[in-house]
């Protein structure tokens, strides 16, 4: 098996059934690290390297940015560029990515820090993680509409008749874009189901299309506090899960104001926040 | 919704189904923070934050460090703690572990540093990653026995009947121990499946039963790289999965001679790696 640079590998595998064995070629999702560098006039930093599946790699980068809370706008970033140094392997270039910024100097890396380090002597608790994204200028998304309850049953085929390598692989995540009448505008996958919501957010800010004010956001797995956190950064008041939700993740549902709907899989569905958004 | 330390937590739900919709009361699995600080001497660094299910919180602590190379074996751990500095409060205490060494220096972080940063001008891609765990000093598992084809369709259910916080909360991962004739020795929950696999290990590093070499790990979700990189850190000779693996997490287990089991639902499976260990 070959490492590469395309969404899916091919590999062999050998089926177990009814006591008998055969072997057959199959397709894999892909998983490969991606580097994300940020420029800066002359600065150059590696900000982050993530396990991610090739493909919609500027996606990645420019949604993970932004969904953390490096970059506040589309206006932030000059360049998006695969890797060029000479002194790097040509099948590595794909696995980095340079994003040059607008300014020359670093932007506060210290909302990256909540993930790994803490120097807080107060201690960390899922009320400080909250806390920590109203100090970063996330806001109570606001009521401006309602959605029949009707729209929600069938958002989860929608999405997975749009899951390209999912169908091929059987082991992706996705995160997918649907407006308020439930039809699909975008999706996006990936082995790690934050990546998955980077590169969806990523695409839409790329498109300069954000805040996400009138959209629903569907997530294949269950919804934790990190996604809701991608959420709101991209303002999006509807999040939708298949599984199910974590506690930290309904705590920030109700806090910002976001409506959370978990195990969402055909007519049943539980509303965790945000019942007013919900028209019967 | 408090915020607790319970590995559930009361919420109220809106149950939405053949447009009526009704509330009650659910369980939650929580997700909190856990802050891991290192003691080694008269030094003190906070090395991690994870997003957890509270529960077997030493477990993880240990688990963590010793997957992550931090720590090689349980002599290194003096001893492990909740937090008592008195300038935090009571509730948060429960997140935060000490870990005291038994040294006055702090062991080499570096790879920590592989998941979030590199200064490597090589660039990164998955024969580094596979490099470096050689480097770490993870040796090739040995082919020591053979296990019946028969013992694996078994564990799924043994799996889920022991799911303690999962059947009340429908949201958590779990990854379990067995013996080679498909018993189950130990389950461990959580929301991150990476913790999942950490506490299990971290419970055995702790009452001093490793390697593991005579073993099979079950994971319910998919095989990632960090899933596998974990178990081999473990010694872990057969690794399955409920759903799909990733392609790295396939070269992980052929470079290193783990069996890796995946899509593990029943009487029929693949195998994508070390099939000289299955009888059929």
């Amino acid at each position: 098996m070959n490492i590469n640079s395309e969404s899916k590998t091919k590999s062999t595998v050998w089926v177990v059934e009814n006591g008998k064995i055969n072997s057959r070629s199959d397709q894999i999702a892909t998983e490969e690290p991606l580097e994300i560098r940020l420029i800066a006039g002359e600065i150059r930093r590696t900000i982050a390297v993530t396990m991610r599946t090739p493909g919609n790699d500027f996606d990645l980068a420019a949604g993970f940015l932004f969904t953390e809370g490096i970059i506040n706008s589309r206006e932030n970033i000059r360049r998006l560029n695969h890797c060029i140094d000479r002194n790097i392997k040509t099948e590595n270039r794909y696995n980095i990515i340079n994003v040059e910024l607008n300014q020359d100097t670093l932007p506060e890396l210290a909302p990256l820090e909540r993930h790994f380090f803490t120097t807080s002597a107060c201690g960390v608790c899922g009320k400080n993680s909250l806390e920590s994204l109203r100090l970063r200028g996330c806001d109570i998304i606001p009521n401006n509409w309602q959605v029949s309850a009707d729209v929600f049953p069938h958002l989860p085929d929608k999405l997975r008749n749009s899951q390209r390598i999912f169908s091929s692989t059987g082991g992706l995540h996705a995160a997918a874009l649907f407006n308020l009448q439930g039809e699909l505008l975008n999706v996006r996958e990936d082995v790690g189901r934050h990546n998955a919501l980077d590169k969806l957010i990523g695409s839409v800010l790329l498109s300069n299309e954000l805040p996400l004010n009138n959209s629903i956001v569907l997530v294949s797995g269950r919804a934790s506090f990190e996604l809701l956190q991608k959420s709101l950064a991209a303002k999006v008041p509807i999040v939708c899960a298949v599984s199910a939700p974590s506690s930290l993740a309904v705590q920030l549902a109700q806090e910002f104001n976001i409506t959370l709907i978990g195990f969402l899989r055909g007519k049943r569905y539980n509303i965790y926040s945000g019942l007013e958004r919900i028209k019967l």
